[in-house]
């Protein structure tokens, strides 16, 4: 039988890496998010900030930027973003391959196309996402209503940008997905059990 | 006990009326589509397909386009879409009163608002409205693919226009939806209980 793959994309604040826990708890499924980061460095032989930096920006910092061009020439950013690209669909695909699972961000949905997963993109308004950044970390508190936004549409925008790389559908452009869940104003404990449900009757039907 | 509204909005050939449908029976809610039309057509002593285009269109055909404009001056057009909006408002507002219900179309989760209705879209690619489209509807059959393609988007935008007249909000923005559906390659009778669990779940959560 077939693993059952879940990817989450998420805006930033809106809750999606706790409800994807919170599902996978609730599914027995198995929940991959950062570690994919540093399981990705380890085999590219680069330190975690570079591949974060790629991953979340979608660029690729600190390799020369002067080099011969010829016909033939990979440039170093260039071949690290293809070795940036087979080291995730690799290590994405031994996820999908051990068992049932979770996986947020890093575009899964579209690395692992081929094992049908249940995509769902999850979102909230501004004023819900400020709402909870400051409830939930520490490191926001001394930042003003307006720092945080500007924080969050950043953040937007380099995930849009990651995602660009490997899509040709926009971030966040519903069409991507089979489920977008607004988590505004509702607590994700709540949620999950909601969508877990969902996910799971998903994978009990025919295509 | 606040009654329970669940409003859909839909692409056309997306399954949303059939979803609306089927979660009713399963809610054993009330079902509200097009008798919306009928009714308030008799309240405004106009003809079906006069309201139905301004429903659909967010057009008002018909009435001179001659008339004074002073400044206290309301044209006939003008006067129209008051009553329009004036007897969707009280027609909607009297089905949310009357008991839990699913109101498929006429921006009913703008128009509702005050009854914190469950607001769903729903989606699907357009291969899969053609398809749908060609096996459902007899009128279809002669229709070439892109015939059929442009009809479907043409009602889409005029579905848009219509839901631009009372909302800020672009029509199909996920941000003015609470759970957004894409249909695309699956039956509407699979999806429906699904969508109908999530529904009653949803309105056993405090806000």
């Amino acid at each position: 039988m077939k693993n059952k793959i879940i990817t989450i994309s998420r805006e930033f604040g809106s809750g999606g890496r706790e409800l994807g826990k919170r599902m996978a708890d609730i599914l027995g499924y198995s929940y991959y998010d950062r570690e994919t980061v540093t399981e990705i460095a380890k085999r590219m032989k680069k330190d975690e900030t570079y591949v974060s930096t790629a991953f979340e920006k979608g660029v690729f910092l600190g390799v020369p930027i002067h080099y011969n061009q010829t016909l033939a020439y990979v440039s170093p950013q260039e071949q690290d973003k293809i070795d940036l690209f087979v080291e995730t669909k690799n290590l994405l695909t031994e996820f999908a391959e051990k068992g049932n699972c979770i996986i947020v961000g890093r575009a899964a949905g579209i690395f692992l196309h081929e094992y049908q997963p249940f995509n769902i993109f999850v979102y909230a308004d501004m004023a819900h996402r400020v709402q909870r950044c400051l409830e939930r970390t520490h490191e926001y508190e001394t930042y003003t209503k307006e720092e945080l936004e500007d924080k969050i549409r950043r953040i937007d925008k380099d995930r849009a940008n990651y995602y660009g790389l490997v899509s040709k559908k926009p971030w966040g452009d519903k069409s991507g997905y089979h489920l977008c869940i607004n988590t505004g104003g509702r607590e994700i404990k709540q949620l999950a059990p909601m969508v877990a449900t969902y996910a799971k009757e998903w994978f009990t039907t025919p295509l």
